[in-house]
């Protein structure tokens, strides 16, 4: 029942910040609306690419709590910092959206960085405590669990070398987070097609 | 278990989406409040639409999660991937809410067509894929599985019609998206009254 | 399973619709922070009104759905005529909030009051369809189902007085709005304190 | 069935508000965004003190909903009340953001310090109508019951002092929140390791 709230919390919360992105989408007026509609397009690749990568996010929390037996005050307060890191993505969001293309790229291809590379060490915090302090269900498949060890190893130090990239090369880094999110679906949706759950019945 | 968290998360995203709307009805001064209030009505009818719209969504959505028995990595995806086109309509609705019966209607008319079109692909992909993968329950009915195939066939060419028709006559464009809506919550009343379900006994 | 969903995305909805109320909270700039923290009072007054009404609205359906025992779609899309209404309070919520005590407070309190009314007016129309269209649960109590129908009479007319006063006296209007819920939340806690149901064991 | 969806209502204020408060940081531009972005640490603070403190009633509510059986109308509208604060505290957060360090940070964390006062005051308020009124489970543990009820008791007396120093020392006060908080959530990750719950299965 537990484990239940909790998870609704946290769905939640991807939800709200999924769906605040939206608010960061804005036409700045110069011209007639068709042209300032297209010229606005950093907003729409900020807010696919945002979108994307907290759906990336949400599937794998998902993943990771189907693991999960049961849980202890550490490691709600662990997922709380986690959904702090989370609920902070539309501000870098926003900034992508204002500023790719422009002079001032660096700074928020840096601060959007900074905000994944959070989100992925906590994430990972989140699921390291999870395995030391035995709070897997008894019957956790070992091969399942060494997968999801192992497949979030690459997640921090990736997103820590696109941050990086950005105090060069801003546009490549946004690049960079783009690729990260599609190679992360296509790669789940052709591998990944054996099915997740037993359903509702 | 896994269907529930799933349709937990659409959810919220539908009432988030749904209910982010109202934060796009805006005054803007001009003469009285009550002159002003009553000039705002392309705000009004903007909200309306795109809350009709986004109910009807999440009913058929509503409809086409009964049939499902399982998912998988690619229907997780297919499915954030329409929320996607889900969260965004409260961006063109507020276009429409600034632009309707002005000049500039077209761009916002066709925005908001080629959103709805795009969302209106999306699930159908999300049901077509559901089928193909055979993640229907294994007692499906066949009549309701061929009836949503059926009724899902519309929608795209309608919405991309009306999405045309904003390039030459904005408002009756707009009247089409109120019509589409329109036409289904009086047709399903109608037609629809059989019981849906057995309720939560 | 399905009464569960509904249920789901019209707490959803409540929710959102209640918490969105913040962001109408704002203070004008005109003289020292503290000073102008006290004269932005008209604010916390409409946050407290709404919070409270919605609140009360929310109670109230989830007194009725605890007698439905299915759905049909007619009655789905009453319920999202109902949430309509529901999520547009933040609106005439600003509006009072920012003229109440001015000169325009009349169309205002007229606006905030007409919203109230058609929400009132929805929320009967729910109840009454599901009576008449024998969608209650087959064990529903009768004289739980009549006490019902009984007192969701007074709330529309009520509430249509409020608004017609609002055109000669405002500030009245608004006392009036909140009387209605000051008196509803008082009435309940003292005469409603029988269990309202057996919890979650 | 019915305190699921009183929780339901809850987490979703909760996972709003806590959501909502990414919406007030903001970047006044003054000079090169690099240099904003670092002027704005006052904005940071504010979303970490407030995401914890927000993060931390949730945990609390969590445990307090862990020992009731059943509720009455009274306790719901105690819950309107105490959500109706929680949904509070995003407006104060915006005025730490805008005026810590500054020359009126005092009104602000003032502000701040009354809605958390005022938050402590509704959730003790929750807990012992609980108790007085029997709402707890039958097979509620006494110690945890009194364990409870002792660890609400210093909670609004500590914001009040806090609030009260904002009067004189602004800038310790909201040091005094955020330490309430990190302390509190340090506390328990080392003292309240054991197992929260028997999980999902």
């Amino acid at each position: 029942v537990e484990t239940t709230r909790l998870e609704t919390f946290s769905d939640g919360v991807f939800a709200i910040a999924v769906t605040l992105l939206i608010l960061e989408v804005r036409v700045d007026r110069s011209g007639s609306l068709a042209h300032d509609l297209v010229a606005a397009w950093p907003s729409y690749l900020a807010y696919v690419i945002s979108f994307l990568t907290i759906g990336i996010i949400w599937v794998n929390h998902h993943t990771v709590f189907g693991q999960i037996g049961r849980v202890d005050r550490t490691f709600l307060f662990v997922n709380v910092l986690f959904l702090m890191a989370v609920a902070f993505i539309p501000f870098p969001t926003s900034l992508i959206a204002e500023h790719l293309g422009e002079e001032e790229a660096t700074p928020a291809a840096f601060t959007y960085g900074l905000t994944l590379t959070v989100t992925a060490v906590c994430f990972s915090a989140l699921w390291f405590y999870a395995v030391r302090a035995k709070l897997l269900r008894s019957d956790a498949d070992p091969a399942t669990v060494a997968g999801i060890s192992r497949s979030y190893l690459p997640g921090a130090p990736l997103y820590l070398t696109a941050t990086l990239l950005a105090l060069v090369l801003p546009n490549l880094s946004v690049a960079m987070y783009a690729g990260i999110a599609l190679f992360y679906v296509v790669e789940s949706s052709i591998f990944g097609r054996k099915v997740v759950e037993g359903g509702r019945s």
